[in-house]
């Protein structure tokens, strides 16, 4: 069975994505946030105190980009995954990596330095030079799909790279860049929010957290 | 034919190192740091403006960790992959991602708020602040060594994720951090210094850097 620790819209809703596309049985626990704060316990489970946590067997794993890619690599046949023999797969790996270091990461200090910080140690100066990193680095995407001529990242079908991403342009839609977006990102966007498994993992994560007691209000996460 | 665009102790280093170790045919293109400035022409190569960049046939990369899985993943007999069938895989993606999103990213801040920018915008608590998350990630790598009995991170060998993860402990040392690693760290690190592959990919660097007329110091790239 599938474990998966997650807070309402933080990076842990990448394998969230994904479980609902593999349409797989797992069990979701959610967590107030910041777990580190708020529900110290789950240090004894991740002692980074981090989300997401998956957990199967002895797999124990922190990184939202990394879950995507075990997920449909450990699950060939639905389809989410890019073989090593593809001509896509360096593209494949090259997005899903860029998910997080490249696109996210520069988010969390927007969040962290506009947001979540105290009135005394905002830093109005890196929210404007991560937002705008954010922003510049984000072209790839514009540029990939104006020349891929398809309407998804690579090997011109939807997989786990396009989930990795996608999480990216939600944080960014929650931190209020997306209108910023290219065209043909922008367009992208409203595709994937379309999808039946993105729908069911919102419904999913609203629906767990009344049930389980947690504030429902997203609340993305810096992991400070 | 594969092409490499490289800064001397970049982050580009990881696929440098993974060459070496997999003793392939490659071209190495070096770059003063940091490109977007000091060589424009590049821009029409990668127009993120930044190292690395790995070009073979259509393939055409720029996430460094990326890299590594992809050289490891197309060259299975070098024994320095993992695959989706074997007890490790989950943990070698979690060490491949998490080498460049969360223990390399917050040392690019260390480094442009404490050292490229210019003294007006230098940021004391920011380097603070992302010194001690790095160290407080960093204690994933200490606990797994300790845990595993191993001398690598997974999978009981020498993988993609020792250069992927090694590359970041390089950049600690050259931000000083490396007299705060725990014992375990520590000698893991100065295990991955004696590899023949670690030692042909400096000289290797260097040679090339003074052949091709780019300075040698290291440059190590925040990619601001």
């Amino acid at each position: 069975m599938l474990h998966l620790h997650h807070c309402v819209s933080a990076r842990s809703f990448r394998p969230l994505w994904m479980l609902e596309e593999l349409q797989l049985p797992y069990q979701l626990h959610m967590l107030p946030f910041p777990p580190r704060a708020k529900a110290r316990w789950f240090l004894g489970e991740n002692p980074l105190g981090t989300v997401p946590l998956l957990v199967q067997g002895d797999v124990r794993m922190t990184e939202s980009a990394a879950m995507c890619q075990y997920l449909a690599a450990t699950h060939p046949d639905a389809g989410l995954d890019v073989a090593p023999t593809h001509p896509a797969y360096g593209a494949y790996l090259n997005w899903l990596h860029m998910s997080d270091a490249t696109l996210t990461f520069p988010q969390t200090l927007v969040l962290r330095y506009g947001r979540f910080e105290p009135a005394e140690r905002k830093q109005p100066q890196v929210v404007e030079d991560y937002s705008r990193w954010f922003l510049a680095r984000l072209r790839a995407v514009e540029t990939a799909l104006i020349h891929s001529g398809s309407e998804h990242l690579c090997a011109g079908r939807f997989t786990a790279a396009d989930v990795a991403v996608g999480y990216a342009l939600l944080l960014a839609q929650h931190l209020g860049l997306a209108p910023q977006f290219g065209p043909a990102a922008q367009a992208y966007w409203q595709r994937l929010q379309q999808r039946p498994g993105y729908q069911r993992a919102m419904e999913v994560q609203v629906r767990a957290a009344e049930e389980q007691g947690v504030p429902t209000t997203p609340a993305p996460d810096t992991q400070p």
